[in-house]
């Protein structure tokens, strides 16, 4: 009855594409692999940096077939189910449970106006037409509602929820959620997605956390939630500290901004370590080019990646 | 090799659900065609009031496939091809040029950050690989993103819009527009969604409307064209007022709001005036019921509409 | 007992200082003697382009002193107390109504957080605490609260408010506004500051206008306002398309943004047409300089104003 | 040279007034001497949450003089000199240093549209024609800017800034401020005023805290200060945890928002444990009655504080 508890290190994975905008399923797989080997105890598919809004159904359904084969059981599959309202987020629900998923990662309906009664109404049918565990994803930068603690936990207490990733960058709402997630039993797995403060939300009391920064260094992460759960917080400190100068790939770069940047730097990091064959970006965005590459290549370089 | 002028009434068209959740044909046909004999000059299907992100693809199909059947070449058919990013918009709007539509219309992308070079691009790719006129859809409520009137007025100059669908309620970036555009020769049809000011609008120089009020009173928004068309501007604001008194069916409710007060409300009109048999909404959204029907059928009734 | 009713232009004084940023008087006195000459209906000093926020009280006494005797009854004397909370706006209200105002203008409340119970229970207590009639200051862009248009309907018809200057940039609150003042029988006089679309304000039942850029071209805002009185609608528009022409000095420039490009601009205007010895700024603002000056000096000169 | 670093719990002291809003002079004694007495290394008067904005110059005069004579030089003396722009910030600066203030704490300039130009010559001002050490207050949540880290930075490296006032709920940007001070050589003390993670803020290196609830539970606040300087992360968390507990006070009460139900909470505490005699608030604000009175009572006797 009760749901799982998932935690550690889950990164949202990073997708390579061909020139032509094509899945390229080696670097797909070198990726995918590389972040096993590390330790992750997760892998999150089709998430905000996995492309997710920018794939047709027919591309989501390559990504998860190819996602469950490669992670063959390794780690638990999480896949985003993102669309703008209820109907058309279950057919992708359906969709990942019939090709292996997981986990079920899904957000509040976005683009019509609306209220916390549609916000909750739409979690309660989500748990109800579908069958696997379903995670909240906080991310109101994207979808322009922020997602209360009260309601989170609420729908936890009833199961309707198996956990939530937060990407809200509202660390006072992270921390009356586990505060009061931890006086109902612990029904949510919450894992963060703030990457640049992991250790403010492991001490918080996370269950893990989503580091998009972790296709690049997966060790870091895994490092850091090794001594969180060995209570050394000072070596917690010091892996965010030298994960965050590496961060700078983010705002190393000039003229772009948003997705182009951040997803940007992930691509064009991973393509500068061999493990990518190209930086390229889904339409309409463009890949990080010229200086901002080599702007990428310096930051690598101090972080001892290159 | 210019894109024709679309001018004067062109409603974004309200979707009758039945009780179970299934296009009601025969409503959808009677609302229809009273607008088409009230003297509508076009009509915009998978609008944001048209349930267009809350409908799946094989809906979005029915629902086209549906209007262009019933509006049998009496006016223009808009159509809605909004999603999240640029290659699932293709897909939309390469299935409603292959259902029959005339017109296609898109919001920039959504969902993930940009900046304007990924609005520029969208449109770009939009035009260059669909065969349509392309309307720009200005609706930062929905997309958060405001397109600005300089980017449109260029993109309408090299032929890459054919149009502006303005719902920002920004009257001062819409009145810059105008007068770009007929500095330029006019090569955007500019129409504005700002249903309660359709006056001010088309004093600012707009060469028409897509007012949602308009499935509730045709006639009224027709009249106002016309008065409008023959300089009679007291006839236009004396119009206006009247429609506004009708508006208040979309602030005369309790407990709701956002999609479910104003979509609500049309199709509680709708079910209250003979036209639609439920004000059924498609889900997370609830249809209106008890007091907040009555308060409906009062402004109705106020307005001589029942 | 009822509030008088104040119509026609009544425009936001700029206020001009010397290089050492004193009050330049000599230029202070053209600049109100021209307006009044080309016929405006009233003047408003110490509003956002009057400096009001960035003047220590000494300097907001000097300017009230120096515009109630430059004016000497020839027009009325609107002056914004504009502050933070209600103890500090009395204190200028107390202070402005000693030195001989007319009608004070007044925002709600800013920087601390609050609802619209203070926002309603401040403008009852500047009405109960001062002797002049009190006009709400709609400015959200400034203040960060939107006043609804039910609540300055209410105030309005007991008698708290006597009037509105609506520089909210919301033209449908503003139309339904102008509707419930009329049913009400006409207890507010509804004054719009949005310069660019005064003839959709007009048209919407506007009962004023306070245009900044009526600093720079008076004659214009007062042919505008005499034909709408008319009914002669095309000119009503194509005054304000002249205006607009001249508005682009807020736009020409590069560099500088908000306060310092917008009121910079009708300084250096000013500066240019002869009326202001200096484009000076008060701090921590900026004059603007070199090609950004050259930028509007083109406009002005296309304009016809130099 | 260098300004002095500033270490520890220094929070922002609430103001008690008596039922005709006077300062009440005993209760402000009573609660500065209780938390000198619990070991706090601060005091910040006229903050947000100290009347500042509500406050006539006589008033806070009054508070400032007060203040430095019961703290008499028992530890420093912050005051925030918070005002629109920057003539009258100079203003409230000269009468704190007069007064015998140690540290000033001014906000970027608000209600005028300006841009970051504006804001550094701001800063540049107030320390180039103050004598003491100027703290920057970042609050966007009331002065709608944020304010860059890299420009702190910047403003600490040359002496301009003392140190920084964090209330921005930014903890990646204070994140990236601590590690960018660091490799520095820390010129600046850096404070959060997010006083329901500060255990994460002292984990990314914050030099102390401003907590306004500091007033009602300061005990709590200085034992997690210490067991920070000591490393002891286990106790500094629970520490945090049960003041989180406390700090419902702030969501237990209805139908009241923002400062009215924070600062509103604070005062009820107070007046509740003892120490204030009333939770009168000044106007617009009303003090809270009734069942959110009772509502607080129940949250202190929970945290054992009655």
């Amino acid at each position: 009855m009760a749901n799982k508890l998932y935690r550690g290190v889950i990164p949202p994975v990073v997708v390579p594409d061909t020139e032509d905008r094509q899945l390229d399923v080696a670097s797909f797989e070198r990726n995918i692999n590389r972040m096993i080997e590390a330790g992750v105890d997760g892998l999150f598919f089709l998430g905000s940096s996995g492309e997710v809004v920018f794939s047709t159904d027919e591309r989501r359904d390559e990504i998860i077939r190819e996602a469950v084969r490669i992670v063959d059981h390794r780690v638990p599959v999480f896949v985003g189910i993102i669309d703008t309202e209820t109907e058309r987020v279950l057919e992708h629900g359906r969709r990942a449970q019939e090709l292996g998923a997981d986990v079920l990662v899904a957000t509040c309906p976005f683009y019509a106006l609306g209220g916390l009664a549609e916000v909750e109404e739409h979690f309660r049918i989500l748990h109800e037409e579908l069958d696997l565990p379903i995670f909240a994803y906080d991310i109101p930068v994207c979808v322009h509602t922020k997602l209360p603690w009260r309601l989170l936990a609420k729908l936890g207490a009833e199961g309707v929820l198996a956990g939530v990733k937060d990407s809200s960058g509202d660390d006072i709402s992270f921390r009356y959620l586990c505060q009061e997630n931890e006086k109902l039993g612990h029904p949510l797995s919450l894992l963060t997605g703030h990457e640049i403060v992991v250790d403010g939300a492991y001490l918080s009391g996370a269950d893990g956390s989503v580091p998009g920064l972790g296709n690049v260094d997966p060790d870091g992460y895994v490092r850091m939630w090794k001594a969180a759960e060995a209570g050394d917080w000072a070596t917690v400190k010091l892996e965010q500290d030298k994960l965050n100068e590496l961060s700078h790939i983010f705002d190393c770069t000039d003229g772009v901004q948003g997705y182009g940047a951040g997803v940007g730097a992930f691509k064009t990091a991973l393509m500068l370590m061999g493990i990518f064959e190209s930086n390229q970006m889904l339409r309409p965005v463009k890949a990080l080019e010229g200086k901002n590459v080599e702007a990428i290549r310096e930051v690598l370089a101090a972080s001892g990646l290159l």
